[in-house]
């Protein structure tokens, strides 16, 4: 039993088999593209969505079989999981919820693409360090939505009537969209209403400039200090402990040499050896010299 | 009395008492959001204000009483002690106005989450870099405002009939928005107008680029210099030291070896003393051994 | 006969060799150009295409006698192949197809020109490496495709009535060109639909940036790498081998230096070598010395 | 009449000269934007710019005593000659045009202030860094040209009914404004239009976001080239060179001790001397030393 256990998680962590996964996959996005043209293909198109969730709860069920709860420890094993149960509930609840619900059977190829569920990791690491800036635009965002429906609220209802409509107009404002049009709504009734808008397009274009920059430079930063820096910091270590490895071995030898020479002329007072510290008494040696 | 300052100045500087006030500040920013809708909840509303108001001055009250001058060093307090003196001035001077400023009180968020101040600071540290570039594109597009309106100013009034409208054209011409009207506007009596607007979008394009780059640069430059850069310019240090301690350390073996060696059996062409730390007395062996 | 032909060599790879076939692909692009005005040059242009080919034959000629089959071994020389021959087949099948084909010919300046072929070589290398980002951004506005369809296909059928149109549709939201509009259609019947706007321009945006940011960083990294970085590794390792070598030399000199002392005056307890190289043989000269 | 000279060199080049030329040129910028208004300043205006005019004449002249010919070598002097000259030629000829290069004495703001000075000169050096891929833009653009109109010209001539109006539309979709409209338009006709639009933006894009780019890396490059890298490259230098001078000296220490230890007793096999910098005569005192 066990042996089969091992045997299907062998199988379920092989290449083809999530090669194959991914080409399912695949299909399943085509055939839910397909299906939007309609036709008289619509028929088919079903039963190859069914025939696709088949395939998808088979995988599921082998992954469960070969990792038991470890299936669990990976997130992403997660949002499959709740992909496939999405699939096979009956759609007798609100029908539109599920069928919509069934995109994100697409996502799925990010969770078969190794290197795409990197980038997704990445890209929500990097969330907390653009944080604090993301919570600058929106204050300023917010603040202007207030500021520009108290100013324009009641001369311009269709683009500042109330806090949800300004938002909204502001952030079109933000893609620099039809900003122009919203500004001469305004200008019949507030001659200086242009400040408003170009203030605020100025202000945050400047913060989104930063946060970009912000991200750019961190990016760097980690890749330099991960890749090539510590490779650098590496060499110089290793450098470094060869000269200090030799000089040791140097002073080992003078050392010794040192000794010699004491021991073969040798004085009673030489106790401690020569390196740092040695203050050399007068020669003994001299008179057993003067003999003969 | 000294005592309970000093225990007031520990609340005003304790964790909870800047979340609270936060928390406060936040509410009184959904309470401005939900006023817009108007609506039954109106009275509820300027009652709930009116408790924020109150909370900010208690806030600032304190903090007077725990900083006292102190309070004033730091211009974010500033920032502060104006936005609620606005806000409990009586709204009887011009309305709106003092509605309008009301709005400043969201912006507290900055003051009261340090990681935002640090990035109002950094911008603000960072706009004197960029102010010659900025400086640069407010000449060109003054330049281009005299020059479109001279161009013109007669046959399309309506966007370069003076300096103002001519410059919020351009201004709208450098949000990319709408600028294909301006220029069949102008191409009518100008069929060469096109020159002007295609040669405008080239240049402040260009210098925006280059402003951007340039921040970029000195974001990217500070950031090493004061991170890994310092690091490794300190990690060589040491290894350099300890390299130098070293090598003076074995020196000073070899010179301790070479004056003992001399003190025991002299040699004539031995007069120089050897490196530093060998201050060697005449030899006194010498005589003897001519001996015999 | 090889020589002829090494001459021939000579003469293409020549310096004013390839700028005359530059001017002359300059020159035909210029005829293109003045060829859409029509008018009586027509006739005119028309020969002076008939030239340009001419010369394209005789270039393609003079290098395929000159290199044989190394002249197929340059994609950018299939590119040209490619082109002639495309310029020089009878107009007598689908006629605007091969018109149309005539545009190519402006792109030998790129094949002419080395630092253009350099980039555009730079431009697929650095393909790969923002394949996998590119790969995400499809995968999301595919989704957003088929989930736009689904939601609003039936209501708004002229932006989102199928797969391909919605993909359009997005393309255009992309640009953040007109977005305004299409929301404005989706806003009649779907109330909630500008979340749909709003979370795609944000999504795709921040994808975007980070693709960008990913080849910035990428590109900084390769050109550090390549350049500077190369540089001071290899400083760093001439330094560092400098030393040792340095080093290697002393140790050479004491180790001689206490063979020298040892042969001289032995020493009983110097039974160890010192240091590396120093291999020493018992003192021939201890007996002599104790004579007397 | 040198002494005075160069007073007249002292003061044109003194601080306040420059910074009063300043406010002039800004007060005659002003002056142009105050006449677009006209009403019924304007003759003062007209005086106000005349006397304007007549300081910059005292100035270029002050400048051309002080410096004589040394004046033209700096290019930006040049440019402030032909602005005076401009401004002084009698508007007899065709008056508008000279009415118009009025303008360019605004642009002497540039030449008054050095940090922009630097900029200009900076973005010049950096054009060639660009060149290739600008050069490569526009022959992607003018590519698309040419096949844009053959392909739509005859059914949309309003926007590609010949080369120029050609290049025109694909400047306006490059700023991606408008391109639906265009899209449109050629959809009627041509229901694959939207491919060329499309793959027009992806590619021209990708083109400028490289541009972006290497300019970005080049600029950080060279940042760091001149800057920190130097540095760095210095520091490591100094370091090595203390090292092999330390190192120098203890080889030059031990040498001489070896050539002490062979005098002093010498042992048949020393023959040969020790590192570098050893020369040691036969021994002469070894005899002596036989001696009894």
């Amino acid at each position: 039993m066990v042996l089969r256990r091992s045997q299907v998680a062998q199988m379920v962590e092989s290449r083809w088999f999530s090669n194959t996964m991914l080409v399912v996959i695949l299909i399943n996005a085509a055939v839910l593209g397909w299906a939007t043209y309609g036709g008289s293909a619509q028929p088919y198109l079903v039963v190859a969505e069914r025939i696709v969730v088949g395939v998808f709860v088979v995988e599921l069920a082998l992954k469960l079989i070969a990792w038991r709860g470890g299936f669990f420890r990976d997130p992403w094993n997660w949002f499959d999981f709740f992909v496939v149960v999405i699939s096979v509930i009956p759609a007798t609840g609100p029908f539109s919820v599920l069928r919509i619900l069934r995109v994100l059977r697409i996502l799925r190829v990010i969770t078969a693409v190794p290197q795409m569920r990197t980038i997704i990791s990445a890209l929500f690491r990097s969330m907390p360090g653009m944080g604090t800036v993301i919570g600058l635009l929106l204050v300023v965002v917010y603040t202007a939505a207030i500021l520009g429906q108290q100013l324009f609220g009641d001369d311009v209802p269709q683009y500042f009537g109330d806090l949800g409509t300004t938002l909204y107009t502001l952030f079109t404002v933000m893609t620099t969209e039809n900003w122009p049009d919203f500004a001469d709504a305004v200008a019949e009734d507030h001659p200086l209403g242009w400040m408003f808008f170009v203030g605020y397009i100025v202000v945050t274009t400047f913060i989104v400039l930063n946060l970009v920059i912000g991200v750019i430079v961190t990016a760097m930063e980690q890749e330099v200090e991960s890749g090539l820096w510590a490779e650098d910091q590496k060499l110089e270590a290793v450098q470094h402990e060869a000269v200090m490895a030799k000089l040791a071995e140097l002073s080992e030898q003078v050392a010794r040499l040192d000794r010699m020479v004491r021991d073969h002329g040798g004085d009673p007072d030489a106790g401690e050896p020569v390196g740092q510290g040695a203050g050399v008494a007068h020669d003994p040696v001299q008179p057993s010299n003067g003999s003969g």
